[in-house]
């Protein structure tokens, strides 16, 4: 389906073409838009210049502007790219305009307006109310009427790669009298999904579900990196802050939605009737079949299956709205911690671990309660395409430093 | 001071300086710095072209580069403006740069970046725990060892005299077998102090009490408008969101920091030690005797004295970053509702009216326990400043849409 020698297999192929931001050799420092096809990168905005299309919103430095632009464009750029990539007459043009994926650096790949973190597995909920609340209800009476989410630091969204500082602050152990300062003991991981915004909407008026293709750009994978000494200590009544602010890795490129397609399955069946904004029993169902992968220092030790989710994102983003609160382009959302009901399907560790009781085991002879400085950490996904082909998800990688 | 007639008691003489941007009738649209002196406004850009000063920061249409631009740039350039406005020979050029208040539009001064939101007063951090968990101890345990924040969505942050929209959303009271959805019931105001973050700081890097000056740019007066039946059923386990995301209105003017050199005072007594990162015995004080009125209706309802504040907004800026989280020009942060310690000082409705039990009564005969629609809320502040002067705080005003 493209002039481009890529494998038949690559979960980067026709079909995908995830949109990124990159910089190479060649334009030392100046980010460019990036599609990707397998272990290639499209210069977009050069690639535009060379067939004689319009440029301006591929030769920006964020995707912004492209996803600001809304559906109607994304589809004319999807199809032009498409087209550039499929047709071997525009090969002489285009292909001048693609790098090895080797050879460049990735960044992050939108400003990040606001970010909001939800709590929509049923399993990672029900798992974290066992761990922090035992003897009580494991999910709050409030869980199965709305996905429950909150704000967190959208300046401290950082890209795959970026290294992560294990984080000081206050942690208290139930039986200690008074709260002590320190590094962080209990970092962890949470394997996300996030959804971008591209389109935006105005103050006062809610976006309902069946707006959801309209406002939402792309999928990108995300690491909610948690502290969860510091978040135990602080998080009565207000929330998570500085147990969740300090880092949160996102994957570099942005698969489109119009790519998820074949992915979209029903979301599991719910056992409370949703209010109207939340029902979804008539539209267009959201869940996503993606199939995560965890793995730590080179080792998989979870595969969350993102289908197993309650609340879907176009719940979530109708929920998010139906108080009039208004939508940017950058707004970012992410899933909640990714959770199936088996063991090694959990997408934390305080879950994979209960708590630390059962350590996770790692082919060198070691063993993990939480991550130990050094630790790398990747996520990868893929989901269906058309034809049997597969959806590829760029990784989200970090490594712990002291 | 000035050879620009003012009234000798005017809170916006020339030791304030408050900075905002606008836009006006002669030049429609365009958006532009200004400097509010008495009841005018100095176009700042103009003036700058006006005496052939570097004019580059001052002809922005945010605050955003000059607030980027560091505690020096900012002692420079109010350094000029008082120059300007205070030297008669600089008066040909710049009196024309001058508008009335009354001909120009007041607009968000700085793109916010990310906003977060304290709950510092030990008033009304005590009158909420009484009122939502009776029975337990009022504050959490957590509350004397750390300023406790979270995130708010920076998105939604408006201009004082934007319109509110009354919010609908979930609501159960406890006798509900189930949630309801429909308009907000129990709609309330939170009288704040915003800081506002002009020079960034690094990912992983924390930022001491002794280094505020550097960073925060100035302050502004803030009502978080509160939504509480929608905030009641969200807010376990992970935090306020929708009940509080519909709106967040600021004051248009932003003191600097530098003009608050008279109104710094010690914060209360603590009686829990702090944590050494938090304890501000050895360094400069950083409360403010900020005196605040809230008025509805033009009837006021409340003086809250931000001197009470427990927590100051340099512990909170060292508690925010402690963790490595970085900054960003365009942070907020607010102090939480700002309430003393008798009932005519409460800044939220839900402690005015002890959660709607003893309604507060307007001299119109009508009585209140939350808002309705058409009221309108204004508040305004002033604080001491050098020779028996008020520095006045620009008002912040709502009116509630149905």
């Amino acid at each position: 389906m493209t002039w481009l020698a890529i494998p038949q297999d690559s979960p980067y192929g026709i079909h995908n073409l995830p949109y990124g931001v990159f910089s190479a050799n060649d334009q030392p420092g100046r980010r460019r838009i990036g599609v990707r096809i397998g272990d290639h990168v499209l210069d977009a905005g050069a690639a535009a210049r060379a067939v004689g299309a319009p440029s301006v919103l591929l030769d920006a430095d964020t995707l912004n502007p492209l996803m600001a632009a809304g559906r109607r464009t994304w589809r004319e750029v999807r199809g032009a790219l498409t087209e550039w990539l499929a047709d071997e007459a525009h090969r002489p043009a285009v292909a001048p305009c693609l790098l090895p994926l080797a050879e460049v650096e990735l960044h992050l790949p939108f400003e990040v307006a606001d970010y909001v973190d939800f709590y929509a597995s049923e399993h990672h909920a029900s798992n974290l109310g066992r761990i922090f609340r035992p003897g009580s209800e494991p999910l709050t009476p409030n869980w199965k009427h709305l996905p429950i989410g909150y704000h967190g630091r959208a300046g401290t969204v950082v890209v795959s790669g970026t290294p992560v500082v294990r984080p000081s602050g206050q942690r208290k152990a139930p039986a200690d009298a008074a709260p002590g300062f320190g590094k962080s003991r209990r970092l962890d991981i949470e394997a996300e999904v996030g959804f971008v915004v591209g389109a935006p909407s105005e103050l006062g008026t809610a976006v309902p579900m069946s707006a959801f293709r309209e406002h939402v750009f792309g999928v990108c994978l995300l690491n909610d990196w948690s502290a969860r000494d510091i978040q135990a200590w602080e998080y009565v009544p207000l929330g998570p802050f500085l147990g969740k602010s300090f880092a949160t890795s996102v994957s570099p490129w942005i698969v489109p939605l119009d790519a998820l397609e074949h992915a979209r399955v029903a979301p599991p069946a719910r056992d409370v009737e949703p209010l109207g904004y939340l029902d979804d029993r008539g539209g267009e169902p959201w869940g996503l079949d993606l199939a995560i992968e965890v793995s730590l220092n080179g080792h998989r030790i979870s595969r969350p299956p993102f289908a197993t989710m309650y609340w879907t994102a176009a719940q979530q983003l109708a929920h998010m709205t139906v108080n009039g609160a208004s939508l940017r382009t950058g707004d970012l959302f992410a899933s909640g911690t990714v959770s199936g009901p088996e063991v090694d399907t959990r997408g934390a560790l305080i879950e994979l671990t209960w708590n630390g009781e059962n350590p996770v085991k790692l082919p060198d002879g070691t063993t993990r309660t939480f991550l130990e400085d050094g630790d790398e950490v990747v996520m990868t996904a893929t989901a269906p395409g058309p034809d049997g082909s597969r959806i590829g998800f760029g990784e989200v990688t970090g490594r712990i430093l002291p």
